[in-house]
C-alpha cells in the first residue's frame, strides 16, 4: 500500500499530530484549512494569491458544478484543476449536504436522494454511485461518499435509520469506484448518539477507507455537544488515516478540533464573514461596517503581513463596504483567508515544538473585538 | 516654470507625439490611457494588478468622492493616494460630468450647479471653487476644472451660452488655486461648433493652464463628428502642453486619437465591458457570455500574456459569469486594462519607430469577433 499518509509528528499535551498526506496533485502538511470554492472558485480570490498565502488544498462543491457547468464538460476539458486553474490538491464533497440542505424539495430512499435543482427546478437524482461519477469526472484528488447530513435535532430512531442507510451508501460508493489515483473518505454519521457514532465507526473502519470524515456537527447543536461528540468520535478513528471534521468553522473550533486529533478542515466562514464586513484578526472579530472605523487609518491587525494589512487602514475597507464595491469583497477575503492559513501554521509549530503553551497562544477568535 | 511636460518625440506621418508628465507622484509616458477609480478603487482590480500591467495614472471621481466617504475625511486621512494605497499619479475630474448626468434633479446657474445627492437626495452646491477645493483635499496630482457637458444636441445658442459660462467658471477656478504641487487642466467646450471650439481654444490658452482637455466628446455625437470636432480641436492646441481627450473610448477612438495629437484618455469601457462579460482581443470584441465558448479551452486572446490569459479557457470565464462570480469580474477586468495598457504601449511604440506601417498593426477593436 502507498503511504499516502504519515502521521509525523504527536503533540504529547494533546491528541494533536502533524501529518503528511500525499496526493496525486502532491502533498499536504496537516493540520491543513480548505477554503471553499463551491462553483469552481473561492469567490472573490485568485488561484495566484491562494497559492502566496500558503493555501495547500481547496474543497470543490459536486452538487454545484454537476448542475453548472456540469461534470462531463469538466472531465471533457481536463479536469477541474485545469478548468480552475489550480494544481494543487482538490477534495470534492459528494453532494450530499448540499442537497439535505434544500429541505422540502428533496426525498430521501434506499437508492438515494431525489431533489431539484436550485436553478431550473428540474428533478435529478443523486445515487451513491452517481456521486463516485460525478468526483471521478471532476478528477478531485480526494472524494467524499454520499451521505445523510442529520438535522442535530432528529430523534434517536431516525438517526438510526440514517446512519444505517449512509453505512449502505458508503459501501456502494467504495465498490463504483473506478479511479486508482483518487482516495475516496468514509463519513461517520450517528447524531449526538456516542453508540451510533461508535457502531458507525467500527463498521466503516473495516471497509478501509483512505481517512475517514466526521459530518454531522456544527449544523446548530451548540458548541458543547460539537466539541464532546466531535472529540469522543476522534478518539474512535484510525490513527493512521487522516481525520476530516467537515465544516466546521470558527478559529477557536478548529483549534480545538486540532487537539482533538483532526487533520483536515474546511468552512465557508472565512469567504462568507469577509463578504459581509467581519474581518478575523487576533484579537477576534471586527466588524467593518461600524462608523467609528470611518476615520481609522490603522490596519485591520497590525500584527498581519497580508496584502491587504501592509497597504490598506480600516477607513478604506470601510468605504469599500459601504460603497458596494467589489474590491472590498476581494480584500477581506484575502485578509480572511490569510488568517487561517496563519492560524494551521501556528498549529502545525505548536505540534512541532510540542509545547504546551503555544496553543494558549493562539488565538482564539472569540466574539467580540477589543 | 518646471517643465512638467515635454514632447520627446514627434511622429513624421501623423500629430501622433511621444511626451513626459511630470507630477508630483512621479512621471508618465504619453500617450497614456487613465483607467477610472470612481469610487477610490479601479473596480475589482487590485493597486498591485494595476502596477503590474504597466498603469501609469489613474482617474478619480469627484463627484463620487466627495459624497462618500467625503473629501475632508480623505484629506484628513492623508490625501486620496495614501486612501486608496496609490502611490503613482492621479487625475481627478471636477465632478462636473456627473453632476449634469443628473439630469432634471440638477439646476445651473452662474454661481455653480445645484444639484440632489444620488445616495440621500441631500441638495448640494457645485462651484468652481468648490470643485477647487475638494480636488486639493483629495491631493491629486492633475485637477480638472468644473465646466458643463453640453448634451450633443444642443442648440447653438446654449452651447454659445454654456462655452462662455464654462470659460468664466475656468478662470474661478484658477483664481481659487491654493496647491503648488497640482496642476490644472482647462476644459474646450463649444459642442459641434467649430468656431466656438476654435473660441474657447482662444480664451484658455490665454490663461495658461498646465494642460488642456476636450470635453463634450463620445456623448451620442456619432464617430464622424466625434473624430472630425476631436481633430479640428487639437489642432488648435498649445503644441508644448498635454492634451486630454476626456472619457473617449473605444480602442479604435484612442487610436485614431493618438493620431490627432492627444496625449491622454480615460473611459470606463474597458471595466464596465468586463463586468459586463465583454471582451477585448486583437481580433475585435468577445461576449463571453455566448454558449459557443462554454467548451472553449483557448484564452480569451491567444497572443495576449495577462494573468487571465496565460492561466483561464473561455470555458471557465463563461461558466464563471453565467454562475454571476466575482470573480468573472475580476479576471475579466484584469484582461481588459491589460488590453488597453498593450494598446497604448503600441501606439508609443509606433510614434518611437515613426513607422507609419505600424499603425495599421495596432488592434483596430471592431464590433466583430472573427
Amino acid at each position: 500500500m502507498v503511504a499516502y499518509f504519515a502521521v509525523v509528528q504527536k503533540d504529547p499535551g494533546t491528541k494533536a499530530r502533524l501529518g503528511r498526506l500525499s496526493t496525486a496533485h502532491g502533498d499536504v502538511q496537516t493540520p491543513c484549512f480548505m477554503p471553499v470554492g463551491t462553483q469552481g472558485t473561492v469567490k472573490a480570490v485568485l488561484p495566484r494569491d491562494l497559492t502566496e498565502m500558503g493555501c495547500q488544498m481547496l474543497l470543490g462543491n459536486t452538487y454545484h458544478l454537476c448542475l453548472r457547468p456540469g461534470h462531463e464538460l469538466i472531465r471533457d476539458l481536463g479536469g477541474l484543476h485545469r478548468f480552475m486553474g489550480w494544481d494543487r490538491p482538490i477534495l470534492t464533497d459528494s453532494g450530499g449536504y448540499q442537497v439535505f440542505s434544500l429541505g422540502k424539495t428533496r426525498k430521501i430512499s434506499e437508492e438515494g436522494v431525489r431533489f431539484q435543482s436550485h436553478l431550473d427546478g428540474a428533478s435529478q437524482m443523486l445515487t451513491p454511485e452517481k456521486a463516485v461519477e460525478i468526483q471521478e469526472c471532476l478528477g478531485s484528488d480526494i472524494a467524499m461518499v454520499l451521505d445523510e447530513c442529520i438535522a442535530h435535532d432528529a430523534s434517536r430512531d431516525y438517526v438510526k435509520i440514517s446512519t444505517q442507510r449512509t453505512i449502505r451508501w458508503a459501501e456502494r460508493c467504495l465498490r463504483a469506484r473506478k479511479k486508482p489515483d483518487q482516495l475516496m473518505f468514509g463519513i461517520i454519521q450517528g447524531g449526538l448518539f456516542e453508540d451510533l457514532r461508535r457502531g458507525c465507526v467500527e463498521t466503516l473502519s473495516r471497509m478501509n477507507f483512505d481517512g475517514y470524515a466526521v459530518g454531522g456537527l456544527g449544523v446548530g447543536e451548540g458548541e458543547g455537544q460539537l466539541h464532546a461528540i466531535g472529540s469522543f468520535t476522534a478518539g474512535l478513528l484510525p490513527e493512521e488515516r487522516p481525520r476530516y471534521l467537515m465544516g466546521v468553522g470558527r478559529p477557536q473550533d478548529i483549534v480545538q478540533a486540532v487537539r482533538a486529533g483532526y487533520d483536515l478542515f474546511d468552512c465557508v466562514i472565512p469567504t462568507r464573514n469577509a463578504r459581509n464586513g467581519t474581518l478575523f484578526t487576533t484579537r477576534g472579530k471586527l466588524n467593518i461596517k461600524r462608523a467609528e472605523y470611518s476615520n481609522d487609518l490603522r490596519p485591520v491587525d497590525d500584527s498581519c503581513s497580508c496584502y491587504c494589512c501592509r497597504h490598506f487602514s480600516r477607513a478604506y475597507l470601510r468605504h469599500l463596504y459601504m460603497a458596494g464595491e467589489i474590491l472590498s469583497s476581494q480584500l477581506n477575503s484575502l485578509h480572511n483567508l490569510y488568517f487561517y492559513h496563519r492560524l494551521m501554521d501556528k498549529c502545525r509549530e505548536a505540534i512541532r515544538a510540542g509545547q504546551a503553551e503555544l496553543w494558549s497562544g493562539i488565538c482564539a477568535a472569540g466574539d467580540t473585538f477589543e
